[in-house]
């Protein structure tokens, strides 16, 4: 039975993390977090002790903060621990760390780990691969409110894979925040849309319209739990593979 | 049977008109234009006297023009016959000499004659004043990639509806064109996306969400023959009421 | 400060409305249950005297079981305090002693207390009023892979609307079930559909469709705390109320 | 410049995929069908004899009948002009037929000429592979008000695509018509359920849901000029290819 070790355990996703990996039938080995106190659960304790950790568990789930990376992933390594990194806010030099460690170790690093986003743009890139400009691709999102940004980041996920599928740069082809004499749409852009309000915890769509037809390809999240799930899916699948740096699609074989 | 006059008979939406009745067994009396040339359908002749076409018609229908309201008007009152005004692009003037006529003829005004469209404003109206500032009011449409203006007409026609409901001036509670670091919704904010592309006639939807649930109240035209067919509806409800100024509601029964 | 009392307070339901009532910032004034024993929350009993209850709290709430409910109505009628229920499974005879208890006390009974299914119920009873039967009624609703009964009570809740406001019987209107070769639909059908999966709390849609556009009307429950805030609404509601029998839509105003 | 022949010309598919070369700027060569008699379009007569339309044409499509697919496959091997084939009620016998003539000439057969319908089924097809059971498939579609049967050819289409995706047969996993008392959802069926009202040309969605999330794939068409227009698309693609026997999905450089 795999054991689970959290770094970043005493947050609300390293709670969500160790009750997903119990639900899923897992061991959770431990947790460390900056305080180094407290219980992950009943008898599990939170460290401060990343390489004691990393040498109790089968696999590493990172949900911190850029800054305790380094010292995570040289206790993943000391120990020949694989680490699945889901810390946001990455900078050039963390993903160079990355990459270093990714030559020792089997490291899966994702900004999102729900299996349905990733792969749904997968579906959107190959989507956009297929079809000719002539078919319009606009992104539309719905989030509760308080969210204070728009278009959300997995909005823009999806938009980054369907400028990849359609081989030109995002940047250079949005459309975003039409409102007024906007003109006719431009040939090729990728438009995009938000929505706010109530507790909407995240919904996605991808529209690709032509003269007469539409293909819709969109995602709902529940609740947020499915990027607990999908980190525990992630570092299961993680756990049996080679040295090497890897993103959720391979979870989902593709 | 019912005889229906057309103004603006030789435009592309006097024609889809004409077609309407025919296939709703109605009679097409004749139709006006400026140039007062060709014909309407085969032995329907299109003329430049607006009177004329007044005495023959049991109701009138205007898709004309503003600079022909007056006229038109006159002819109707003249011959004591009932006119559905369809025109876009009117003005205060316009609604006054409306105003003026409807103590005389039953006289129908209205910007979409889409039964559906105005039976959903009312939806939208009756559940904005059901439900509190708790719950968050957007509204998304999807128009085909000529469009050049954002948001769509009758999206603001919903969103009047929606304001009306609430009891607030919609202009000082829109959020439109969100994009970048927006900061949390505003309560009782009523939100406005578009969406572009294809050939889509014209999608709504109106959101309402709050924490837990959505209500989504939404219309899809699949081409515009819709507005002909609701002229057709329109005048033909309008041939039996008495002399008042009207708007689709009376067609629906609200 | 409104202070409610919970009867059938051990269950779920009845933990989860104590919640929502905390949350709404209302007292808690106790709960009773068969066993009489637990909290319902730190330093709130559960017993198994109603009266004593009845006293105490400014309004109750009924989700327990539908063999409690006399009991429950003679509690409350002997403190003169009034009583939503929630309870499902009644029968006749359950009704009729709602009916009395109405006469002495104000007594608010539905079998869904979502106020946004409430709403959308009657704005699908004004839209199937409003149209004729040229437009074709279909309802799909979505659950979770556990449900084990089709179409939903609330898809059926909603058919009844539109039944009602069409003014025919549903159950002469239904079409349920389609598969095969079904031949064309029946003029004025009431069609419903249900699809299965994963974890959804419960997605209803209803589909008015006639030449050429569509009207949507739906709900979406995020998870079931809906139905425990809508009780909290409810009897907020009632606790101001006169002596008699109601149903959510006067909470909503209808 | 493409000329396309037409196969099957006085028919409804007939003149729109006429009207669809036209607007895609290609050239009608001509038309066949029984009677042998008539204009495809002012000037392009409509004959009995396929091998002169086979000659004069670069590539033919055929929206006939099974019942004349031997011929016209003759005439196109005689005049070694590519076929695209999209007659329904094709046979063993048919295929035979079309899989002898593929090693002579290309051939394109389809029961589907639409892009994103054909696209999609790929899309859904890669889902199913990359999901595991634990992910709940259902299928729902619309249609006009006429159709006769449920579900539709596409909504199996699109099943199929699920089953193989998955590496399950079809028939062994469908729950149709759901009504009543059903019991829990099957694990790993694939459901289906069709809804019918006005003049929907054709929506399909196909849904996956698992524990807290949902993937939404659908399509919808707007007219059924989609299938001219793909049957062009695909012709044009065919007229640049190797003898061989395809389908739409190369068209789409699946």
């Amino acid at each position: 039975m795999t054991s689970i070790g959290i770094f970043g355990a005493a947050g609300r996703m390293g709670r969500a993390i160790a009750q997903a990996a119990t639900e899923a039938g897992l061991t959770v080995a431990g947790g460390t977090d900056r305080d180094g106190s407290g219980e992950l659960a009943p008898g599990v304790a939170i460290t401060n002790d990343p390489l004691a950790l990393a040498q109790a568990a089968d696999v590493l789930i990172d949900f911190s903060v850029p800054a305790a990376l380094a010292a995570n992933l040289d206790a993943c390594i000391a120990a020949n621990t694989p680490i699945l990194i889901g810390t946001t806010g990455l900078e050039g030099e963390h993903h160079a760390l990355i990459d270093q460690a990714a030559t020792r170790i089997p490291v899966l690093q994702t900004g999102n780990t729900s299996l349905g986003v990733n792969l749904l743009a997968a579906l959107v890139e190959k989507a956009a691969a297929s079809l000719g400009d002539d078919w319009d691709i606009e992104i539309v999102e719905m989030h509760h409110r308080h969210k204070v940004d728009a278009p959300s980041g997995t909005a823009l996920l999806l938009g980054e894979a369907a400028a990849k599928g359609r081989g030109i740069a995002l940047a250079e082809h949005s459309e975003r925040g039409r409102d007024g004499i906007t003109g006719a749409r431009a040939k090729g852009a990728i438009g995009f849309a938000a929505l706010r309000g109530g507790s909407v915890a995240g919904d996605h769509q991808v529209i690709l319209a032509t003269e007469g037809e539409r293909i819709e390809l969109g995602h709902r999240a529940e609740n947020r739990t499915i990027f607990a799930r999908g980190a525990i899916k992630g570092a299961s699948w993680l756990a049996g593979q080679p040295v090497g740096r890897y993103d959720m699609k391979g979870v989902l074989g593709l």
